[in-house]
């Protein structure tokens, strides 16, 4: 689906990208955007992501095809509040929260059943965050995760997922559990990882810091209030995450204890195939 | 310094640069290589990082002014023994390696006394591997560690260290005891964690890796053979890195479970700065 009225509630990084990639396909959409900061509501308009704004989220959902949450995930429970009584039956609502099992149970508990939710987590962005950096290439070849559960509409679904795919996603499936237990091993543990990384360093190393170093925590940069959203959200899966993490160390540390050359080596060389192993370009 | 007659033994990413690197900056420099791969030394000679080659160590350091040991540090030992005899009075030794307890003791007590070792750790390189990624400014912007000791000759030195700054670089020194727990810290244990962050994934995790995760793990994809010797000569003090990550890890999930909110963000916002401090060029 390509919707005729797109209500986007958060116009940062990636509600900014999604106005710009939907009017650049069809330039008859008409956006409409919703957020707490004017200044940032004013860049938007005038970079061309949204036609539009309001700073009432009830009102920015009127008459709208399509509602795409943008905000933090810690700010959806009080949008969704927000938002509830004036969505028109038949409107779509979707997300782009990097951890799904609590907007889907909130959407599935808060909104009215004339109202189709379906949960959506496209895998885009950066460090980098507000409209700024916005671009309608941002979702190119990027995968989106779609967390369908029983209660999901089948045709809201396909046409979510048609949205993403027109904005140059490919589109998977996932249950809103599986998400958020694969996201804490490849997302937010790594998240963590590069956090803890760079808070345990003393002064004195932080200069001798390399590429390498660099580049493992990079995504530490990210904005602590989208994080901290996050991690509270995955916490359980996290600590889980965690710990599995704890156990390969350990594995590793046996192996260089026993001075085991070999054992070492293949350690390491297995991790090196799978690495090489992720071959497509970064997106 | 730069030296008349340069030894490089190994001839690999960090060998054949140091050679374009020297001859570019004076022509005149003879580099002689040694390996132990004959189409690894003719690929060198052809690009131009070595003048000439030949198959054994103790010959490659004949009437050199500089030597530089660059093959692997597993392999130090041996190409000591095979060279001390053969080095002339007032020759200079150095090395490459990534660790530097194990290379400065084997070298202060395995050369003669007539031989000035003097150890050092460029750190450039990437997860590339082999002469055929050699370039001659490898080496441009990035940092050298010298590590000197009581028994280091100053004079030598500050000539490997004005070697290291006509390659482009900026040296700093630090005790070998001091190098090898920093760059545990910086270094050794990033490349561990990228590496079990690989290894605990199952295989339906990683086909949802996005760009964090690939910068995280990037420099995992190095050469199981090289990090296996860095890691084992270095395990004491990556223990100790595990174990002060492990309890920074424990503190972010100690704020997690007790749900304060602020306490998250404000653990994730110093990382968050810490990393925005590295603004300087990736190198």
């Amino acid at each position: 689906m390509m919707p005729k009225r797109l209500s986007i509630l958060g116009v940062g990084l990636l509600g900014g990208s999604i106005g710009l990639a939907a009017k650049s396909i069809e330039s008859g959409v008409e956006t409409v955007g919703y957020g707490h900061r004017r200044e940032t509501l004013e860049e938007a308009a005038r970079i061309g992501a949204i036609d539009r704004w309001t700073a009432s989220a009830a009102e920015a959902v009127q008459g709208a095809d399509l509602v795409i949450l943008c905000t933090p995930v810690g700010l959806f429970g009080s949008l969704l509040a927000e938002i509830a009584q004036s969505l028109s039956p038949g409107t779509i609502v979707t997300d782009v929260g990097s951890t799904k099992r609590g907007i889907v149970r909130l959407a599935e508990t808060g909104l009215p059943p004339a109202i189709r939710f379906v949960g959506s987590h496209p895998m885009a962005g950066s460090e980098k965050r507000g409209v700024g950096y916005a671009s309608a290439d941002l979702f190119d070849g990027a995968l989106c995760i779609m967390t369908p559960t029983a209660r999901t509409d089948t045709r809201s679904l396909e046409e979510v997922e048609d949205f993403w795919r027109r904005l140059g996603m490919t589109t998977t499936r996932l249950s809103p559990e599986e998400h958020d237990r694969r996201l804490a091993d490849v997302s937010h543990l790594p998240h963590a990882l590069a956090a803890a990384l760079l808070s345990m360093q003393d002064g004195a190393s932080l200069p001798l810091a390399g590429k390498g170093f660099r580049d493992v925590t990079r995504i530490a940069a990210g904005d602590g209030g989208l994080w901290r959203d996050i991690l509270l959200e995955n916490k359980d899966n996290l600590r889980d995450s965690v710990r599995r993490l704890q156990q390969h160390l350990e594995d590793l540390l046996r192996r260089l204890d026993s001075s085991d050359a070999d054992a070492v080596k293949t350690w390491l060389d297995a991790a090196s195939g799978r690495r090489k192993g992720l071959d497509s370009p970064p997106h």
